[in-house]
């Protein structure tokens, strides 16, 4: 059997939060897919301004229903077969795009994701759903990094380390944030880009 | 002149972020309609589900064009005649709902909230807009407070107060988070809205 036939039995949900198909957060979004690609991965790969992905939790998901919203019942389903959870977003506000902060309004749910069981107290944390999960995030910014360090915190560390994450059992492997973007070089994205890659083989590499 | 005939010259925003008409945010949101009312002051008000607000920022908004949408120019407008803006949302992973985050994404934008005039050279902090205005933010939420302190950090108050006043000039004057609201009596919940009225009245007595 030659090497390229031994399929890993390894499946990856990939997402992008960016409005602008020339971005550089496309291109890093492309080549994440083609290195698990090239890794043999199994993805399921999703560019959700262009598939219209609607952020706006409704009444109906307020609680521990199921959502009516097919879009978001794929995206859960796809949550629980995948091994590895990739993100990428550029830093607005120290945040996340609302299209991404909707999808984790939306997909993160009971009992998908983290659950209730009758036997907890009331204010006692969740059941974590997803705890067989690693995620990797890959974000970029115009804030210079002495800046986002002192004044703003690095806020977007503790959203999706300890919040969604943590909240979940999902451990953080990787997290990075390319800065400055606007001003540049080809060169330096090209740079970036093989970072994105290194990173992705690497964590195709652990995997059992 | 009666007293209740000296009109003050002073003006609100409202924004409530919330899906379910009875919910606990709404009746803060009334409060806090109520007590501007009685205080005199003219105020915009916009519960942003009910009147379909679209959250997800264009490829036109991206840089510095003006948007070609007239909800986000209305609202742009709005704040930049607003002394006091008052912000009341549930906290969903530490920050608001994806609502909100779009409002926040689309309408605290150039040249309205922050500027970068041709003489600052890249990476400067952008020139503050909106450093006459004061802020105040009501959240509800259903984590315990040491959970919320100890193992999240409350990401909310340096969102708000870093990351979005302090970017645009604004001062936060006042935030708080009500919990937690499951569970919670109506007698509880009637001390929060008298809470709210202390606060918004406390407000509206120290404008100038």
């Amino acid at each position: 059997m030659r090497e390229n036939e031994i399929m890993k039995d390894k499946t990856a949900s990939v997402y992008l939060a960016h409005p602008y198909m020339q971005s550089l957060n496309h291109a890093i979004y492309y080549r994440v897919l083609e290195t698990l690609n090239r890794g043999k991965v199994e993805t399921f790969s999703h560019d959700l301004y262009n598939e219209g992905f609607n952020p706006l939790l409704t009444v109906g998901e307020l609680g521990f229903d199921e959502s009516k919203d097919p879009l978001v019942l794929q995206y859960a389903e796809e949550l629980l077969e995948s091994d590895l959870l990739i993100f990428i977003h550029p830093n607005w506000w120290g945040q996340p795009p609302a299209i991404l902060k909707g999808w984790i309004d939306r997909v993160i749910r009971p009992p998908y994701a983290y659950d209730y069981p009758p036997e907890l107290s009331p204010g006692d944390p969740p059941v974590q759903k997803l705890s067989d999960k690693v995620g990797m995030v890959f974000n970029t910014s115009n804030t210079p990094g002495p800046r986002e360090n002192s004044y703003f915190g690095d806020p977007l560390e503790n959203t999706w380390k300890q919040c969604i994450f943590g909240f979940c059992g999902i451990q953080m492997s990787y997290r990075t944030m390319f800065r400055t973007v606007a001003g540049s070089s080809q060169e330096i994205r090209e740079g970036w880009l093989d970072e994105v890659e290194a990173a992705v083989a690497g964590e195709i590499n652990k995997m059992p």
